[in-house]
């Protein structure tokens, strides 16, 4: 249930019509966007929806109340409906940090994998020098087999940390189990949940508890309304630093390109919802000479930012070594992508 | 199998050797592309491959060869391999018509069907001044439930041409069935080869032995080698003024879309192929507030050209309501496309 | 619309709903089910619907109605809401040749092309003496490449002709274009409309003109309800000698099988659809190790027959050698298919 | 790398051959099927693969040795090239309990969740009555939206070991993090791994330690041989008690049916590995109407079990009431399965 406030109504009135609800053994949030005030009212998760006692009549006659609406079967943290402006917020705790959802576009680089300091100490440094925004590289690797290269732990983690040291780059990092947030959190500033953990509910509500902003990654065979669900998981928590990533779907084309990129999402997730919006045209292609094209692509279907992965020599990768750029290509990658967000009415 | 000649061989010695495998029973195509000359030798369709008789060893004997290569299973005539640069073609008998393949954009807009007259020439006017180059409406219209509208025939047919007599430009339709093909193409300068009927080799192959230029759709479930297989047909007649078009496959996420826009395919085909490659946002979206959107992302990507459908009153449309865009509105995705296609050196 | 009877009405009221319908320039099917008597009418086709002046209420007036419903959205003479019970006919012309939706499995079988004399007959005599009630074999081939053989054309024809004198056995095979229909129909008992043509609606249009029995497979990415409207087009010529077969959909698991047997096909179309149910487990695995297992679950889902590919030496045929069994593996196949369809209180 | 050694070699040899290999730091596992030891041997999870020096060499030199392969991208664990014999094993600590992988299918059955002890204990008598031989309800329940119910947790745990207690039945339950596991394996005889954690690694790793058995389900878009891969997991923990299970995948056919039943993985999976496998109707139709028609296929597929969901009365349940049999439709199930299951040879 989301209701939203007279343009003169005040934020007082809003948390009375949250505390009202909220006596009612409902959870309730406040959000001020698009000039008015709304609060969104939700079931409680664990107990079953109770009969909450003629409380829509109650909250329609509180004071400043604009409209109340109700779909019992969406979300509704995630949704335009609530918070009309696109969230935007600081990568980092310090308000003035990198940003995310604004006029500029996030672009996030590197690695798949931590694989040792000196090639994550060089990656950094290229591609911050090509205008990367953040740096990317997994520590606890999620993969298909027990035999493949499962990253390097905390060890990797350390490196990260000097990366963001040496380079000033606010570190992207994935998280692949409840137990391990708390680690992963004291090194990363941004919380990647992956693709196959897209609807590990504990995780979702881990990441959600942290406070820490997050980048959610579509699930492969997900659709767009379940990934804003898994979202809504973190956003209860009151954490609506999270973003929200295409990183391509399975289908039948799967031997040309790994996946298929579901560049519809980008208009299809700005238009439903106020989450920004990042596209992965690493994994989305599986190939690296198309990333670039579906990097541009991207941005043009209005997207809020890339996340690429980029390793200083593909052919030695320990994982996705085929979709990795070169740091020189990457720099061309920016270089092209600047154009299109230029005429996009952003920078880069 | 292709053989490449050096850069200083002449039309003669390529067509000396097309002649060689022609003795031997097989087909051969001459092209001249990218400095050099090819000669593209396939089997002969409802024969048998018989031996060849030590061809190789004689083809690669011949004056000013400078390489053979052979790979069974793909397709020949639609790759770079065979013609290195893109085919650029004018959509009508002349060769100062509209074209596409070139440094131009190609933009055919129109109604999904031709309803009746008054409707047609509206929109054709509209998008002519909007800036499309060609006409699309079908006439012919391929529909799940025989209930459906199945298209105006012929009469369709005839005010195409009195669209096109008003406002100049070319006119793309559908055609269906081989037996109809003749009449179509008394009417239209490009066929179009709707997605239900990609491998419908009897028509491939009229479409083909016509010797007009054809759009081809792709099947809602086709991949992009089937696709150029299908195009492989039309070819093999010696008709290489093809476009393809990606139109959106089908995937599991079909409620938020109707398909999947696949933008992967642009840069896949653009790297595989020489034919031009459009793309359909009306159908690859399936809802006219994304249309605009995927039109951007497919010029970022490398398209040649768009189709759009356009429509004065869409509510009232008698097929794909949904998905078209009114006059003003494609007015707007011209000038947002206008400048993506600046920023990759195209003109539109 | 349809129109259902009370159980004493009389065939003469039924046709008289009919007729009324017709006056208003709608189309009527009358048959008799269940026990009782419906009319089914629909939109014809290529015109606009018009204002039906009251029919409903005319024809709820008129004696022996029991009942009236419209679903605008959905198939019609396809449906059971139309006829209650399993349409059941004969393959030949005369009523007490080989039938299918009975108590009676109908196995269909033999190559997927004819390759020659020897070959067919072979193969002929062989299916027979397994068991098999009708021979398969494709004259006219679709395929994906125009390289591909294409198939023997009208040799083919004659060739399937000499093996039913020879056999006995009635002949299913392909037919791909309207133009063929009068040729392959003065050979065959069966028209077999491919995959790829599942929409292809002049080639359905021609095949329910025909009057012939046709199997009409499901197209690699058709919805059920897809295929029930492109049975419709056949049936809106009144021709009701109509299989529909499943034989495997296109999905993302497509390296250890060529397609993804959606075998909840089987239940959902015979409870939806009076057609009889076809399975096809050589092209919905694509590998004949696997052929018998599904043929045993397609009869165990309650399928009224299976179409099965068999050649004599698979590893030369040339097309779909590997999902092409054995003859003795096939007799293994009937053997094994008996005892399920035995359980399941049917023939075989 | 597995090794198998000749019909006369003896365990201390295979187990020397083990010895070898674990000291060049790789990990060895020891089976004893189809009257020949056997070793597999893998890499060692995080490190990377080292130099074995010359590892192969002085394998194939030591006694009883017969072949040795190594294909580096497959599975290794679960596969039939190690151990050839279908693994069977029972369901509880005894050797005589409930056994899965023999002659006897094993049926599941129960609620979707558990969501109160009547509900709970009336299904489980039910079932139990019915024929089922194990008991499956869920406590902790993985939810598209957090606002959907999710589980009695623990509460949930004590009523299934209350339902055992009363019927005798073993119980398979979800787990859904690696903190919660050994809460859930004091109370639970089979550790469910829902479809939504099929490559939940850490999950995975921990169901391997705790030497209980699992019941793996398959990822509604993962391949045959990615849900392998997630056995092997499990199975690199030496815990060979673990059963796939096949519950529909995620294709373009949802409208009419929720999943699609990938009914081709049944003899896929028997043919490629050693490990049991079972069907689950209720989540690969979505439809109690179509859930008999898909177990009675997936027996006569050759299935080894089957997992049912009940509810004495589905139109109240709060999680998959319109796929839930009612317990004498499950009764019916059963006498069907069993006439199938007879003819194939096994028990019910």
């Amino acid at each position: 249930m989301i209701i939203t406030f007279q343009t003169d109504a005040s934020e007082t009135q809003a948390r009375a019509a949250a505390s009202e609800a909220e006596r009612s053994g409902l959870k309730a949030y406040v959000r001020f966007s698009g000039g008015r005030w709304a609060v969104a009212i939700v079931g409680a998760g664990r107990v079953r929806p109770g009969g909450a006692d003629r409380l829509n009549e109650r909250l329609a006659a509180l004071p400043g109340v604009a409209s109340i609406t109700a779909d019992q079967q969406a979300f509704v943290l995630a949704s335009r409906a609530f918070v009309p402006e696109t969230t935007s917020f600081s990568l980092s705790d310090t308000p003035d940090g990198v940003r995310v959802g604004g006029s500029r576009l996030l672009l996030i680089a590197g690695p798949c994998s931590v694989e040792d300091r000196s090639q994550l100490l060089e990656t950094a440094l290229a591609v911050k020098e090509a205008g990367a925004h953040a740096l990317r590289g997994g520590a606890f690797k999620p993969r298909t087999s027990p035999y493949s290269f499962q990253g390097l732990g905390e060890a990797g983690l350390e490196m990260l940390a000097e990366a963001r040291q040496l380079t000033g780059l606010p570190i992207v990092t994935e998280v692949m189990t409840p137990e391990d947030l708390p680690l992963v959190a004291r090194y990363a500033d941004v919380l990647q949940i992956g693709a196959r953990n897209m609807q590990n509910s504990p995780l979702l509500h881990a990441a959600g508890a942290s406070q820490k902003p997050v980048l959610l990654k579509r699930g492969m065979s997900a659709t767009l309304e379940e990934m804003l669900f898994a979202a809504e998981y973190i956003l209860s928590h009151d954490n609506f630093r999270v973003m929200v990533c295409e990183r391509g779907i399975r289908t039948f084309e799967n031997s040309l390109t790994r996946n298929t990129t579901d560049i519809n999402a980008v208009p299809v997730l700005k238009s439903i919802s106020h989450l920004p919006v990042m596209l992965d045209p690493s994994h989305s292609t599986g190939s690296w000479e198309y990333v670039t094209a579906i990097a541009r692509a991207a941005v043009a279907a209005g997207a809020d930012g890339l996340i690429v992965e980029v390793h200083p020599h593909p052919e030695q990768a320990l994982s996705d070594g085929a979709q990795s750029l070169k740091p020189e290509r990457f720099a061309e990658l920016v270089r092209q992508v600047s154009g299109i967000a230029n005429w996009m009415e952003r920078t880069v």
